[in-house]
């Protein structure tokens, strides 16, 4: 978690949230950056207040090359397709399992954002009674939503269509307000969607 | 988990496993990884079979240049000291974290072989209710142990050796059977472990 939490990027999404102007000329991947900065601040929150243990997990590398004359030091490496999801850790006992999204859209997110692998992961993580969200920012509105994996299931499999309005994230799940410390208080919403669920 | 069980795999530690003078013939790293394979292995039985989904976290890489007109394509990274344990996961609605080792002593189990980081992230994960196991492996004596991350703490922080011996091991945890699949059940011995405790 610590390699996350330098100050470059710390001074970065400060200044992100604290300045829309500079929000808005962030690009796409880098609204994604910011909001998985924004969770991982988040969660050291969490982790300082002894309240959740929550870890980013790294980007799957596959190593092709290491030239062991050298450290060991890799030469060749490719990222590869995650078949997880961006968080996992432990709350109140429980797993607990994230997937955060950002989208450009003013209107819907569109479920291509997630993959096959991803709603698998998710859905066998519900099956054995772990706790998973999403996160989805809508980065043009500045609004962010956490939802039950299972609602974004069940909206896939019932649902004609393939995006999920924002109008609808208001319903099947809640907004999570913006702070300074933590940036993203996703957790008081996990306690609240759990209670009702 | 996918990338962990080719076919090759599969049938270097299934002969390791069947026949010991070729687990005799392993250096201390193959034994660690055949030991990992194993884990591996029954965690993808147990995944099959709806019980748990327990990942292997991928060794953390550092990277430091990647050629974007390749792909993207990693030219230099390295293996960054690993701040967590092996695998995490949900058993039972639960948050369950392991370190595997395997040490070639015959007699005890160094202490210095736990990082400082992961004595850390254990009782993080311990004081936030979450279900802690190192699995330790006395591979020359073909013994593995699960014992629960609780116990190794207070040994370490109450004794005053530096390893735990072989009959301490008998007595703070339990040995795990060999199986064909899953080749390491210690799951069954989580749910032992954690009634008594």
């Amino acid at each position: 978690m610590i390699k996350y939490s330098n100050g470059l990027t710390y001074k970065k999404s400060q200044t992100k949230v604290s300045s829309n102007k500079v929000a808005f000329s962030f690009s796409s991947a880098n609204r994604g950056m910011a909001l998985e900065e924004d969770i991982i601040q988040s969660n050291e929150y969490y982790l300082r207040n002894n309240m959740a243990l929550i870890y980013k997990r790294p980007t799957p590398i596959q190593v092709v090359k290491v030239d062991y004359e050298k450290g060991p030091r890799i030469t060749e490496a490719y990222f590869s397709e995650k078949s997880t999801t961006d968080f996992n850790g432990v709350y109140q006992g429980r797993y607990i399992d994230i997937e955060a999204k950002s989208t450009q859209s003013k209107t819907s997110f569109p479920l291509s954002n997630i993959t096959k692998k991803q709603f698998e992961h998710l859905s066998n993580v519900i099956k054995l009674g772990g706790l998973a969200f999403f996160i989805v920012e809508f980065a043009k509105l500045q609004r962010t939503f956490i939802v039950e994996a299972k609602q974004v299931i069940e909206f896939k499999n019932n649902e004609e269509r393939k995006s999920i309005p924002v109008s609808c994230f208001e319903e099947i799940g809640r907004e999570i307000k913006r702070g300074f410390s933590p940036r993203l208080d996703y957790l008081s919403y996990v306690d609240e969607i759990h209670r009702n669920s």
